[in-house]
């Protein structure tokens, strides 16, 4: 599996947003719905293996994280609207610590933050998209059992960081101009579709 | 300039979508304003050596043209729904055949379907984002006066795909995947982005 943690700082853990101003009401929850669209979908369907998992730290409900499993998804829309409605479904499901409560056809949320969620990963190579790290052309990189953990506009904070290091990660950079999380995503997509070579691959 | 050029076959030239279900109202406008955020937009504001035209087929008042020029753009969010009220504005400002009109800052439309703007691009290379194209890492690109023709979530039509055949147009492919639009676009941004190595690439 390909798995991206995305970290939304203040992203809210609560349903109540507005529809009509998702960046000014749900604490730029809008970047991480763009994610969701750029880790799981491709022009005729679902990435059947990748697994996004957002971080909700903002709010009074928070921490939250929602697992998204592109191998059982199901009602997702490339638009950000439709995606953050069904966000709002499992924000409003009960969680009870750190077990994943399904909320719908593939969308879990538990009531875990970062540090935990990094650790019910152990055992997957951790790698950071960090403007600073290596240039991801020349990483080698596992198509199976990787996480990669992304900022959200603000970056990841110092104890975030300190988590990662603790983890044994690398950090990858996917250019040379600092890019919003979807686009860094979809180019970190479009580096391991090309090294696995399968029958797509004309 | 970079410049892309994207083709809504069903995308509306009327202001009247719903807002509140973009992707049902709109003849699909929703994969056109992706297309304006992974053109336009980075981490800390706009391409300046972009331009992105949408050319919207849909609806009575179609043929219409959008220009958005990075050079320019004023109040461009990320989110899908402050560019589609960006683009209700330009749909509503009134054309007068193909002399661009502007509706706000960097913002600009005219009367004109795909081969006439694309005869209006005459001078530049054409190059055509398709899946059977040569793979763009091995392929000879200017990083100025270069067109991208990006098809929406239906490809391109014969008409239209003969129109490119007698610009000389190149095709290119971004991967082994068939990819949404926008992230086909963030792929050509990247590799362009590489190789200019300018003073942002450490």
């Amino acid at each position: 599996m390909r798995r991206f943690v995305v970290v939304g700082h203040k992203a809210t853990a609560s349903p109540g947003f507005s529809l009509k101003d998702i960046p000014g009401t749900s604490g730029r929850m809008d970047v991480l719905l763009r994610c969701v669209r750029a880790a799981l979908l491709v022009s005729h369907g679902l990435r059947q293996d990748t697994v996004l998992y957002l971080v909700l730290l903002g709010g009074p409900d928070a921490p939250k994280s929602l697992r998204l499993r592109g191998d059982a998804l199901k009602h997702l829309n490339p638009d950000e609207r439709s995606t953050a409605t069904l966000v709002q479904k499992a924000l409003a499901t009960t969680t009870t610590g750190p077990v994943w409560q399904p909320a719908t056809p593939g969308f879990d949320v538990a009531a875990v933050g970062f540090e935990e969620l990094l650790a019910g990963l152990a055992g997957s190579r951790v790698v950071v998209l960090d403007e600073g790290g290596a240039d991801v052309r020349e990483t080698t990189l596992e198509d199976h059992d990787i996480v990669f953990v992304v900022g959200d506009h603000a970056g990841l904070a110092p104890d975030e960081q300190a988590a990662i290091a603790r983890s044994g990660a690398t950090s990858v950079r996917v250019g040379p101009v600092s890019l919003h999380a979807d686009d860094a995503i979809a180019i970190v997509h479009n580096e391991l579709d090309r090294r696995r070579r399968g029958p797509q691959d004309s």
